[in-house]
């Protein structure tokens, strides 16, 4: 089902980051489910997390650990996502990390838990003790595709980029994989995404590129609204690569290298609408010319949430009322919709809120029919924009969603 | 597909207003699709109309209409909604008023248009033209029930109420009529609704309850969250009974006569959402114990809008995480997720942030099965409760919504 999606075809190891990978069978049959990610000693690590009130107990934990001590491993399950489960998953994320400590013969506060799944399910314990033994053993720097593949949940295409950038002439490079397809509306970052780079940098600048690249593509898609209690994305810099550390933001070194890491988020959060469930259309929706970029995403949203825009997509059909009808109860003040103009795929449908002269059923139709839907809104009201990605709504989606604890 | 629902067996007439329904052809075949209503001399009239700010044309006119003179005729056409139809919308709504307006004798400005159905397609002129008079000479106060059915678009069951009530003595009487199944999310009233009544009240009084009574039943329920374009509830008080007037708020009169409008508008509200696109459930949502009424409103409505709580709702199957969820990414101040407890039809599944010991799966199957589910949410955080009314999300209401102008 997914829109314009492989797999990748060969995600570039990061020095100094091990990766196991292991079917411990704890929900998902003969299927990896179980990753283990070991970071060489000296590197950093910068997380961005759920803004979910009911944040999963391996997102609690994790925080506290990330703030208390440098992270040596990251250990995720896929298929509980230990969310809704009180003291006893705090216990079990807990114990979790004892267990990679005792293994790895590291603290038990460097290493961070991530759980995705079913809300309300603990993580079985027995399982993972005899599975972290085997990540241990299996762990390579060759196996962020087997990595990608055993965070997977509904996803039906493991997710992953890379890219390799050049710092004063020695290359660096920037490797991330993502799970997430739907309980999308990403709040700080979508459901896990796990990024490594070979590059040195600063602690503070890596915390920033991090939040500020996660502001810019993971928290502008959405495929149903509902944002996950366990989102949590995680950036880890080995410095292991031959270039001088990135210490500056105002500096070529952290432009290119900031550039090479938002073309990997960007990359991780398309894929994750490409792999929206039940989706068979990739839409882009742009807001432009808005009083603020707060307003531009504020009406983007709105379209991007309606179930009657998202169906109309599903459809092919260029029912432009409905898009009218989301951009007009748009809670913003600089609204005038004397002087909205609608387009699909460089259609214009609404020119200054007149059906357009030029429009006709034929071309809607037209403009509707291919995969990838781009709607552009101008407000004409300002001189911000914003541009946020989602997907139709179909059958499908229902189906995966009525039948996914059966 | 309604939960529960049976159009109404009976519609009292109201002393005053006279209802004329014809099968005009607009856009469905053999069924009726154009209303005419007239009131008696000295009725008086309030309104309450969408605020999507793209308000379709005939809202635009009756809004105008309604501030310029007394109202004498109401013409509601069932297929085109008249709304994204610029001047040529505007021009059309005019000219309907003008054909009422010769044809009974009263001037335009006393004609308030409504129309309902696609956004984008302004209703065919000449055939309302000719089908006015048709409407005039078979006007009567016993056609609630046809006029029911005449502004109905995707609704499958013709929804009305009616109820007396007795002031010092006399009866007075209130009836409404209500179409809407789909873009349900009002915001002042439903898509339409028409109420009258026997007594004689009071013109801001009249105003001030039917925006209370609005307020308290149709702005509280919602199908998929989009408010449309064309939402308007009109409330006419012929004074025909032989009742007192109704002047004070702070009257036994006052009490009795809202107590009946609010039975009415809930009735009408109730059965918008039992008849809501796709329905399979009727789903009550209360929020108790909130810091404000706001508070609880806006918790309610994230859970009524919540995809994967719907299909979870559509499928029966009691995945509270993705109640939590919805709870745990509500924008509000006063959340304290360790305090938040959860009821499925009186089932606790979360106790203060914790699953509730005496939980077990087979209680939350036995709990979702009825067509009828009560969710109750308790935030310990004040003395405010609020309660909404929305459906569940099934592949009808994708089906509905794919194919709804084809």
């Amino acid at each position: 089902m997914a829109v314009g999606l492989n797999p990748p075809e060969k995600l570039l190891p990061i020095a100094g980051l091990r990766l196991g990978v292991h079917a411990a069978q704890m929900r998902y049959r003969n299927r990896p489910d179980l990753v283990l990610v070991e970071l060489a000693e000296g590197s950093r690590t910068a997380v961005v997390f759920t803004r979910n009130r009911f944040a999963a107990a391996p997102v609690i934990v994790a925080r506290r650990h990330w703030q208390q001590t440098k992270t040596r491993a990251l250990l995720i399950n896929a298929g509980q996502a230990n969310a809704g489960t009180g003291s006893v998953g705090i216990d079990i994320a807990q114990q979790s990390c004892e267990m990679v400590a005792r293994e790895l013969g590291c603290a038990a506060e460097s290493v961070l838990p991530f759980s995705t799944g079913v809300i309300g399910s603990p993580p079985p314990l027995d399982i993972i003790k005899n599975a972290i033994p085997v990540c241990a053993g299996n762990g390579s720097e060759d196996a962020w595709l087997d990595a990608a593949q055993g965070i997977m949940t509904t996803d039906t295409v493991a997710k992953g980029a890379s890219v390799t950038v050049k710092i004063d002439g020695s290359p660096v490079t920037i490797t991330g994989i993502a799970k997430g397809s739907g309980m999308i509306r990403p709040n700080m970052a979508t459901m896990l995404a796990f990024v490594g780079t070979d590059a040195s940098v600063d602690q503070d600048l890596l915390q920033q590129s991090l939040q500020s690249a996660v502001e810019h593509s993971f928290n502008r898609i959405t495929v149903d609204g509902d944002t996950s209690t366990n989102d949590a994305c995680v950036l880890m810099a080995t410095g292991k690569s031959n270039a001088p550390p990135v210490v500056d933001k105002d500096s070529d070194a952290w432009r290119v290298w900031y550039a090479g890491l938002m073309q990997v988020l960007l990359k991780l959060a398309h894929a994750v609408v490409r792999d929206g469930e039940g989706a068979t259309k990739f839409v882009s929706i742009t807001v432009e010319q808005g009083a603020s970029e707060a307003d531009c995403l504020e009406v983007a949203f709105t379209v991007a949430h309606s179930p009657l825009v998202k169906t109309a997509l599903f459809a092919s059909d260029a029912n432009w009322g409905r898009i009218l009808a989301a951009v007009g109860r748009t809670p913003i003040d600089e609204l005038d919709v004397s002087k909205v103009s609608i387009f699909i795929n460089d259609v214009c449908v609404l020119d200054n809120g007149d059906t357009a002269p030029e429009y006709s059923e034929e071309r809607g139709q037209q403009a509707m029919a291919p995969e990838e839907i781009n709607l552009r809104i101008v407000l004409h009201a300002g001189g911000n924009a914003a541009t946020v990605w989602t997907t139709d709504l179909s059958h499908e989606y229902i189906r995966i969603n009525a039948e996914y604890r059966s």
